[in-house]
């Protein structure tokens, strides 16, 4: 059954390109049954009951709550230059289920570009097809956090790692630090690294280094890695 | 020290796009230092002795063999119908280390458009890019393989993982099967899936069914945890 998304299910239509797609692309019509969420884990089963281009109205015929894992994972990443790099970043990360992505000003940030290459309207957007793609119900958070030592102050997360590369003492892989069941926060650095004094600030605020593996990867690759790695920390919790 | 690529470390000069990277990209010249490697495990250090934008003669000071890992990962994936799916694929399982990646043809593979989706020579680039970026000093070997019985016949790696959507009889995660330290080769269906035939000769032919999480991944996302969750294997090993 095809997912669409609703930010209110209490409003019982879809419009703009929610409407538009099930109208032009699956063609579907009155009668037909749909599923919609509202991203924030609630799943509705619905009857469709008048469909145009514009908007389509349905009658909600079941509907559940689900409830967000133990977990949740929460990304903050320095992003890199490059807006398709921190796109495919953004949708990895949604297929894998994380629930909230920051990208953290930090020194080494190129902020001349940085509305450019972290476009909120265009990243939201594609979570949410990553979303219904992959058929989840929670849509993760995006936002932009421009102050590193702002960042340090809000962070609530049990759990918080920061991964950096360095040569010497390296530290235990993320997989065998991260506790099952909590939730996660990983901060990522960008191309350049960290500056040493945010590394500083950053362990100060009870981020424990972590690595991500014996390779070298690019900053959106460690993000996209480190998430999976909370994911299968549970996997083996459940052995 | 820059990282460059020679096939052949017994021609000690670089030549095409190497040699043009490090007289006008890099504008190296004269005495300065660089490494190579020939993507088969091999790294040298060597000093220019002649730069222009044609050919860059070196000459190698030291030089050293990499043991390839025990672990060695052959993925064998049906490829997605956009080519730059198939590309990111490429640049992220080479960034983790992938040792051979092999597009296999299936039941559900677009053939008229393959040759437009799986560009050898692009992905070859990419992946060399990825090698040298990820200071890494083996290049997967890419290749299509365009039988899936064909493919079935001449696997010969000691552990086979298939990786495929169903609702029932979940089967264990990948993480909890793999055995660390040994050759292993995993099967990615394509969109749309395996066939139930395909997926029976696989079994029959030593593939033992795997999951990848509880989260429905696209083909491309599946490939590169499937790489990764192998290479953590590895690291669980080591505790």
């Amino acid at each position: 059954m095809h997912l669409f998304f609703s930010e209110d299910l209490a409003i019982s239509y879809l419009t703009g390109e929610e409407a538009r797609h099930c109208y032009k692309v699956l063609r579907l019509t009155l009668g037909d049954q749909i599923q919609i969420t509202d991203g924030k884990g609630r799943l509705a089963k619905a009857v469709l009951t008048q469909v145009d281009a514009n908007r389509v109205d349905f009658h909600i015929v079941q509907s559940i709550s689900m409830e967000q894992s133990a977990y949740a994972v929460h990304m903050a990443i320095c992003p890199t230059r490059k807006a398709e790099r921190n796109e495919w970043m953004v949708e990895k990360m949604t297929e894998l289920g994380v629930l909230q992505i920051q990208f953290v000003v930090s020194e080494h940030t190129h902020r001349e570009t940085l509305n450019r290459v972290v476009n909120l309207e265009r990243l939201n957007r594609i979570a949410l097809s990553a979303m219904k793609q992959s058929q989840q119900y929670f849509l993760p958070k995006i936002s932009i956090q421009s102050s590193f030592p702002a960042f340090l102050a809000q962070v609530d997360q049990p759990q918080r790692y920061i991964a950096y590369v360095t040569d010497h003492n390296v530290p235990e892989h993320l997989l065998n630090q991260v506790q099952a069941a909590q939730e996660v926060c990983v901060l990522i650095g960008p191309e350049g690294d960290f500056s040493s004094t945010e590394i500083k600030e950053a362990v100060e605020a009870g981020f424990k280094p972590v690595s991500l593996g014996s390779t070298r990867l690019r900053t959106e690759t460690a993000a996209v890695m480190a998430c999976h790695a909370v994911h299968l920390a549970q996997v083996l919790d459940k052995r």
